[in-house]
């Protein structure tokens, strides 16, 4: 199992992550910590009590229904991985560090502030960018593809034999989706999907290998293109955020570790905390580049990552987002042939809703907009559970990288077959003059001056489709259409989800909603037709919206976000009520069945990750009990022996080291004095900083900090520092490198504090002393993720090596 | 000087702030405190020196321009006050509250949760409520005067004898100011101004007495309506948010202190920790419905409040929110016998921008936007600087309510005498049918079927003259008239902030930059006449809207908040970027000469406001030369005497204790075992929780956390409990009630990192312990606010019991 899961895991090809060491495990929690645990107290083992329960059950409904799977398969998300580093929100306040900043004037201070602004729009601007080209790349593709198709089905409509038509659509479309899953696949696996759930992870404080490298920028830029292309049930906006972050991680750093370029510029920005701030805007950016909502971006990204609120960084996160829109709104106005004209902000727009008078709701529809909410929830779980189903089955079999270029291939031909069938039994047949604009009208069998309406949903960028559902008059669509449509479309999004191609989920899941809220908007006046107030429900559009928004909101669970985005897509303050309730609801009526769409993918990794509070019942534990003991320590001037002895057993692949001082008396244990990473103990050993090379060779330089940010974020595997036998017994002083103050709690203090302080200062290691200062434990992501709230109480997940 | 600071500070009455026990002190920090600092180092001695040369610097220069003012009024801005108390936002979690939430299922915490949405849901709703009753109020009131004075000026229009109309006019405004001016001044000081500097304070951390009493919501909602209906140059919009932030502490709480009415509800939420959260979202909710803009109050509340984002309560704040612009919204369509009808969100709504295609703006106009922002910050440090020396004044010499009273009346009778002299020396006519629905158009000197449009400035509530300026069509206004207009206007503003009478200045600046702003909107295609581009300048509207944000934004400096409720009022995100500029810059301009007019305020006050951020060169500092010491310790079980003795003692008036153990061989100081505060410790004396007492009657009553709620939030003062002589020798154990995990930092922890810690968990003490957990020091809210970054570097403010 455990190479299984590793083969399809985000950080993906197994052969990479041991080779660069960094997929190395944080700590020496193996499982029988968890177990270990459980003898410290009646109320503890209540939790091994409960999960063990649970185990137990489900292996049995497993054998009675699958023999011969795995058996741990199914747990695969009660577990958490090891293998994933953390990254270090906190700075190392060294003395180096403090010697830097006391060495800063006012000016410098300044300077740094200008050019964080500076890269902030940057990030914007090539976000912009970006954006701009993926939708024009798109348009012409899809357009040269669409006409191409379309010529063909007409030349064939008279004389028969359409099914060559069928098969150049397929074929079109696989070739297309063909070279997106090549690339995703036997490239970078971690361009694959949204991308959404590795920035989620990036922003809390996961290090998740390789997500914001330049290489993966480019596949996640073509694999979008190409899949959206194929014609695959896609958006490419989800995306957007990845790519946004990725330039951001890019920029800030000054260089480029792929090209080996280094410009020499921000170098003050080489470290986690900056990094973060960094990514933070340009997730922003392109959330605010696909849904022209810079402060739906701002929004989106304090959900995800802000666990302290800095004002300034908030604010330049909203100058990168209005950068990026305002780039992309500009050169799609140029691309258009209409510079200047600003009014399309955003990948994806809603149209104005305050044109036509009826975009106004009335009191008694706010029930039924609730009613529309529980609705989506429901679809919103369903697709959630399907999609986590066949996840399951994609880990255990679709492997393989051919075999997941295959699969994608085949989910295209599969739309594009569905898609003319659809199109070739349906007879809504539309007068052309009702909708002006359609770019592929396809008459078909329709009579001369009609148009097919199913073909229009089919033929049409996504983006185009969700608008017309918005805001087409009514009678534009036969009620059958669209309820063909959103059954076929539901489940096509759902099997397209996870596929080893770049795309998102979004757009799909607008336009489901958007067919089904629609196809409620129609119905509603027949119902209620005996009364005279049907009329007023004469807007299926308003209804469209609705829906749209409570499928979306029920798969992907956002809130405050998510309903910032869409009331900026739709430009119209009115509608934030009824779409606040709405996604309110879906998100309600979901968790109760099943998690959002992007923590099922999170947990399905078993990434490590710390929500934003303690689960409310866990009061009653403490840090004695959840931090991890005994903690392996140095001493403030160690033997480089033991330094390396340490750092290379691959066994406890500790990160994070408390310093100490031993007692006179050397009683046990001793007490802290700083804590020092392994990134900074190899730096030191690289450099040979020992006591005694200082000793003979004066005109040795000093280790600046400078050295430490020449190596980040990259530092090299302990297997690689040569330490000859003479040097083992030197001496290395960290006095002047640890963290000389770490944050510390007491034993006793309860989790939910423990938590909190974690939390909102992003911490990586939280030290845990005794009432005289010794160490005695240390808390890290993984002691306190362990812990959420299933349907049996408080659970405890089991950390594994996978 | 401390009397005069006494009398006009918000805190108010002075007999009221000792008598009640809320005026104490926080600390022993005396002044002699900021001295004996400067003997620790070479480096820290330069804050002594900066802050001596500053000093000696203004005094010479006051002595050459004003003798025999008191010296020490100058430095006002550079003392911070001992009076203000902090709140405690970190939970303490003794043992009865552990116990307590232990004893809590996951359904107890379902209802919590519950029972916390539906308190936002009320708080939402009570707000809009109040926002619509004075909004209605206000509306009926002022169009009484117009009409009244309207038919009087017509009256003696033609028959000459024009004074006695404006002796009407001021007359009725002096009435109406008076009663708003007498219920302030005599009744509750507190309710005085915009509220905003005190809500800031609070979310801050800041306890202002009686700031969210119900006595000051009276207040205040009734003095708004005088002063609007006054005719004074203020907004409505401002008090909101004070009246949302009441309204939240009230509703809360489950019980009203001042009413004597205890419902037994929401007891749980009777602590500062959940009382904060509230009062987020109940100024959220004052903003949202002052400018329809639910996002926006989001925004402010966080940028105001926020150190610790909390996912659900950042939801909750939305909900409070739309539920507020909502309720509103409803009630105002339904006064205006229009029910349903939603497209009014907020007091003020800037009408929709998207209806004229000139709406937009080109590239080459961002220079222009950017230009206009630094005339805005020019102003608006202009208006904060007269402001600042008028404040002084007063702050001097006007400190008596009657005097107060007398000030208002003056500025009320000036205001409507200089509109008066306006309306009748401006000759701008304008044909009536170039504006539909003028509500009281007056002919005056001009031509039938004309009226003057000086006059439609003035007869009319602010907020409408806003909306005209913004969307009037071209040649609406002449521009003499705006430059008058925006004079005029400027000074009477400047006079009127600041006042003893409950108003806002948001309408006011933005009336003063939407006149200046269309000023040049129409002067700008004059100068350019020659090119043919001037005629896409013809709209107006939009520079108003350019002007209004920078004057605003320059008056005010908020940031994000400000930028999205601009958006939000103006109902189109097409408008972002501009927007965002011209505030950035107003902001960088306005910065560079004096602060933003809320900063002033609050520091004239001399709060100890904690800033999100230590300022950038404070790295030198440590924790050792911050805190205050020695500290003031008890003993784990401690004799009711010392505790007495301590909490009486008015010098060193102490708030929170370190709770110590001795060493076996008695070493001194201690080791830290627990933190316990004043208020507990009241209680606890109280109700006589004696070691022998518990002994001697086994069938006592154990002290519960209802106890302690039910003494939330006013505390009796220490000299109200009567201990007798035996009591005296009693023992109090208090290792039930104490904290036993408060935080804690070694000493030689950087300034920033303290700060950090501080902030993002909202505390209130702060321990600071040698290398073996012994207590040295403390820090607190007042050793943080001490250094700030003036034109010098850091300098250090010093500490006054003022």
């Amino acid at each position: 199992m455990a190479n299984i899961t590793k083969k399809v895991s985000w950080s993906s090809r197994a052969d990479d992550s041991n080779a660069t060491g960094e997929g190395t495990p944080l700590l020496n929690g193996s499982e029988q910590l968890g177990y270990s645990r459980q003898q410290s107290g009646g109320s503890i083992s209540q939790i091994g009590r409960v999960s063990t329960v649970n185990m137990d059950e489900e292996i049995t409904s497993e054998e009675d229904s699958l023999k011969g799977r795995p058996k741990e398969i199914t747990h695969n998300e009660k577990l958490l991985s090891l293998k994933y580093e953390s990254l270090d929100y906190d700075n190392s306040e060294n003395q180096l560090f403090l010697e830097e900043e006391r060495r800063m004037s006012y000016l410098g201070f300044r300077c740094l502030e200008i050019s964080r602004w500076v890269v902030c729009g940057l990030i914007g601007f090539l976000t912009g960018l970006i954006a701009c080209f993926i939708d024009i790349m798109v348009e012409q593709l899809t357009g040269l593809k669409y006409y191409v198709v379309k010529e063909n089905i007409e030349k064939f409509t008279a004389g028969g034999g359409l099914s060559i038509s069928l098969i150049l659509w397929a074929v079109l479309n696989s070739a297309f989706v063909m070279v997106g899953a090549i690339i995703v696949a036997f490239f970078e696996p971690i361009a694959g999907g949204s991308g959404i759930p590795q920035i989620k992870c990036y922003l809390n404080g996961v290090k998740i290998p390789r997500v914001v490298r330049l290489k993966t920028l480019l596949v996640k830029v073509a694999g979008v293109i190409c899949s959206v292309a194929g014609g695959l049930v896609v958006g490419k906006e989800g995306p957007m955020i990845h790519s946004g972050a990725v330039v951001a991680a890019g920029v800030s750093q000054g260089r480029s570790t792929s090209l080996k370029r280094d410009f020499k510029i921000f170098e003050y920005f080489r470290r986690d905390t900056e990094k973060r701030d960094f990514v933070s805007a340009g997730a922003a950016a392109g959330v605010s580049a696909a849904f022209g909502a810079p402060v739906g971006g701002v929004l989106f990204s304090l959900e995800e990552a802000a666990s302290y609120w800095n004002q300034m960084l908030t604010w330049r996160i909203f100058f990168a987002s209005m950068i990026s829109t305002f780039t992309l709104n500009f050169f799609l106005s140029v691309y258009n042939k209409n510079p200047g004209e600003l009014s399309n902000p955003g990948l994806i727009n809603f149209g104005s809703f305050d044109r036509n008078s009826s975009s106004e709701y009335n009191l008694y529809e706010i029930p039924l907009f609730i009613g529309m909410g529980a609705i989506g929830g429901l679809l919103g779980a369903l697709f959630n559970a399907l999609n986590y189903w066949l996840t399951i089955f994609r880990i255990r079999y679709i492997h393989r990288p051919c075999l997941q270029v295959m699969e994608a291939m085949l989910v295209a031909a599969v739309t594009a077959t569905v898609s003319f069938i659809m199109i070739y039994f349906s007879n809504a047949c539309q007068p052309l003059d009702v909708v002006q604009g359609e770019d592929y009208p396809l008459q078909l069998y329709c009579d001369d001056g009609e148009y097919n309406s199913m073909a229009t949903t089919f033929f049409n960028r996504p983006e185009k489709s969700v608008q017309n559902l918005f805001h087409n008059p009514p009678g534009s669509y036969h009620p059958l259409t669209l309820g063909v449509f959103t059954i076929t479309y539901f489940f096509l999004a759902c099997w397209t989800y996870g596929l080893a191609v770049s795309a998102g989920v979004f757009i799909p899941s607008l336009l489901i909603g958007a067919a089904w809220g629609r196809l409620i908007g129609i119905m509603l006046p027949t119902l209620s037709s005996t009364n005279s107030t049907g009329q007023i429900w004469a807007d299926p559009g308003k209804y469209a919206l609705i829906g749209a928004a409570a499928q979306l909101g029920g798969i992907v669970r956002m809130t405050l976000s998510l309903t910032v985005i869409l009331i900026e897509a739709t430009g119209n303050v009115t509608y934030g009520l009824p779409l606040m309730l709405v996604l309110m609801t879906a998100k309600i009526v979901g968790d109760y069945f099943e998690e959002g769409l992007y923590d099922i993918h999170i947990k399905l990794q078993s990434v490590p990750f710390v929500h934003s509070e303690a689960p409310p019942t866990s009061h009653w534990l403490t840090a004695r009990e959840v931090m991890s003991s005994p903690v392996t320590s140095f001493n403030r001037v160690e033997r480089v022996g033991t330094i390396v002895d340490l750092l290379s057993n691959t066994s406890t692949n500790h990160n994070g080291f408390p310093v100490v001082v031993s007692n006179a008396n050397g009683e046990e244990p001793a007490k802290l004095c700083g804590l020092i990473l392994r990134s900074q103990l190899i730096v030191l050993l690289k450099h040979k900083v020992f006591v005694e090379l200082a000793r003979s060779k004066l005109t040795r330089r000093k280790l600046q900090l400078k050295d430490f940010r020449d190596a980040y974020p990259r530092f090299p595997p302990i297997q690689s520092i040569h330490v000859s036998q003479d040097e083992r017994e030197c001496m290395m002083d960290l006095t002047e490198f640890m963290n000389p103050t770490p944050y510390t709690v007491p034993q006793e203090t309860s989790l939910p504090r423990v938590y909190k302080l974690f939390r909102a200062l992003g911490l990586r290691h939280l030290v845990v002393v005794d009432d005289s200062n010794r160490v005695v434990g240390l808390v890290t992501r993984k002691d306190l993720a362990r812990y959420h709230l299933g349907k049996h109480g408080l659970e405890e997940l089991q950390l594994a090596q996978t």
